[in-house]
């Protein structure tokens, strides 16, 4: 960390940090705190305030043609590929106040501060608002991110939300140009690194009492819609021995579930059933029907792919034993992905010079980060959520949490700019 | 059996019965086959059907205060207390040809038999379509021998319908008389007997080659509605050992269900989940909330009450080793009920002489019998359900196998009425 220290001092200021997040909060539909989906008036207006903070700290702003709203500091050595950073503006319904937010928004203090500072970057950064990071009405998550690596379809354009508008228009009327992404909007080299500072949306930071939390991967996620079918009989006519009860079987199945995601060796791994249905759901008739969805989530294919394999083989030999059919359906895959080394030991130290509690952690949630490790080396910057509680409206990140986290990303991307310039110096003397 | 075969032989006559089912099952609802609901146009318009039969066999009709439809025909020995046989006309919403109806149109085919050999009885014998047994739009079965027996209570004639009639204003509509309901309308002694045939709605006949069961016992419901409440969170961001997953505790404790119910000694009892409702229910969150309701039957209250004293502890052992809590409330109690011996003595004594299979058995369903027990001994026959299908068009039960039960009624009624005559006149002599 030595190149950092080299600098003046930059500080962040915790109020006025708090003071942008509630600010942007406010632009919220005031029925139903908080919320700023993807796509709706509201999302715009926040935007329109969130390029005018950009604006006054000196950024040039613009929207590309996936729609994502791009602010653009230009650094004193502009031949170098941009650093990155940011999250997305847009909220679940009736959603948090930091989730996306908080990685903008403290992206624009660590700005602050070092032009407080008079700190000058050697590389341009840019501060990104990716469109739409939710799941929204077209039923696609990070479209934004998606849009600048190339990975939105045509299909995917032509997606239509329940008003009857596509993507595209969708896109339109947040100022994309859809006609434009029929190739990648940035390619390797664009970005020298990206950095997203992001809520952990967990409990792992909080109850270990840790300030900061430096992502390793950003796991990979399996999702199996599982169909039991026994026979529907009435409860009080039908002997145990002759049942075929969907129910009892899925009920074995899901303990099954439990305690080989507690065995796995291979990676941290998480399996849940969130969604389950019982068909005809009647107190007097034995279940029919059950239907589920099996989520595996880690951070190594290898992990997710020797689950299934098991959890599969013990499915049909229960169902099996039971008298049950199965059908079993893969319902979407998102691979795992790596953070750069360079970045989460660009992270790490930072906290640790700052004197911070950290700890090397998998994201288990998606984020546009994941995209954008297409174009170049990224890291994530997680702070801790109480209760682990997001997508709600009791999200908390609280004000010093968040100023130390802002510090963690200004240090990182004060260091970043520094080992970077050196690379690119050592590059060209080659 | 000898009372009997002195008697002149009366032989049912099947295709005479399949014309009756068939014409009943033809008052429905075209679009829902077969659907003749409790308190409809088209409830009424089968019971005018039901009564010009009757009527056309020498029977005498009348509705009485409990809207019940009674066909009365007069014995040689007007003093003995009525014999009584029937079952219900009314359906589910499409559901089958057979539940209810086969039970009172079985019953006329057996009087038909015995008028065309020219046998009287000697006691008065009443063919009883009792009111509303199935459920209906004021959440209250066995509407009609509830009435009878005095079980109606003020409370129950206020339930109202969806609709906004009261139950009370429903019975008027059906004939009955809701404010003479203020005392049972018979009591005991005004019955000497009371059998009924049904089709068992299960597969325990089919399943075991059989024509006839005799049931034993009409058992015992308790429900028990559990909450089990865990906390919701992000299933990517929550590490197994940090979970208290709702869904996961409540597949233990059903698994634990299922094994008690299956090991059970002191009579035979089922245990049933039907019904199981997950919340929030998304892919993506742990359960937070799991509710469900276990039902219980079994034809000793003894075995009811030790089987939910056993798993209502390990369910709370379950729910404190996962740090869940856990609620359960009774939600309705129904008293097992006692077949007479006599009367299934003379139900397996007629199947023995008329050389078919018979199988001694718990009824797993509720029926009116188990009011109509309050009144007098009684007794009912099973025949098969194709299947086990009941409460839908599927269901089932064929021609002959239908004669069978009709032949077994028939021969049942001429031995229960020589027997009872018999003892009659032995009381009268002490």
């Amino acid at each position: 960390m030595n190149a950092v220290v080299s600098r003046p001092r930059a500080n962040v200021n915790a109020a006025r940090l708090e003071r942008r997040i509630a600010d942007l909060a406010a632009v919220t539909d005031p029925q139903f705190p908080w919320s700023r989906t993807a796509f709706s008036p509201l999302h715009r207006e926040g935007r329109v305030w969130l390029a005018r903070e950009m604006a006054s700290l000196g950024l040039s702003t613009a929207i590309d043609a996936g729609a994502n709203l791009i602010g653009r500091l230009r650094g004193q050595r502009p031949e170098l590929a941009p650093m990155a950073t940011g999250s997305h503006s847009d909220t679940v319904p009736s959603g948090g106040r930091f989730d996306g937010a908080a990685g903008i928004l403290v992206a624009l203090e660590a700005l602050h501060a070092m032009r407080d500072a008079g700190i000058e970057l050697n590389h341009t950064l840019e501060i990104i608002d990716f469109l739409a990071e939710e799941p929204n009405q077209y039923g696609l998550s990070c479209i934004g991110s998606r849009a600048m690596v190339g990975a939105l379809t045509a299909a995917d354009l032509q997606r239509t939300a329940p008003d009857g508008t596509t993507l595209s228009e969708g896109m339109a009327s947040m100022g994309g140009d859809p006609d434009g992404l029929d190739m990648p909007l940035r390619t390797q080299g664009d970005l020298s690194v990206f950095v997203e500072l992001h809520i952990e949306q967990g409990r792992v930071l909080e109850s270990g009492g840790l300030d900061i939390g430096v992502v390793t991967d950003i796991v990979g996620i399996r999702r199996l819609e599982v169909r039991m079918m026994g026979r529907a009989d009435h409860s009080g006519a039908t002997p145990m021995i002759m049942r075929a009860d969907a129910l009892a079987g899925a009920a074995e199945i899901i303990v099954g579930f439990e305690r080989r995601a507690e065995a796995e060796k291979l990676a941290p791994l998480v399996a849940t059933v969130g969604k389950l249905n019982v068909i005809p759901n009647a107190a007097n008739v034995v279940p029919g029907q059950v239907d589920f969805t099996l989520e595996v989530r880690a951070a190594t294919e290898a992990a997710i792919i020797g689950y299934l394999a098991d959890v599969t083989g013990e499915m049909q030999s229960i169902a099996e034993r039971r008298g049950l059919k199965l059908a079993a359906e893969m319902a979407g895959t998102n691979l795992p992905v790596k953070m750069s080394l360079m970045v989460q030991s660009a992270i790490a130290g930072a906290a640790e010079a700052l004197g911070l509690r950290h700890q090397a952690m998998p994201s288990g949630a998606g984020h546009d980060a994941a995209f954008v490790a297409r174009l170049c080396p990224v890291g994530m910057i997680f702070v801790p959520s109480k209760d682990g509680r997001s997508h709600c409206p009791e999200e908390y990140t609280s004000p010093s949490q968040l100023a130390a986290g802002a510090q963690v990303l200004l240090t990182t991307l004060l260091h970043l700019d520094t080992t970077l310039t050196r690379d690119a110096q050592l590059r060209n003397a080659q």
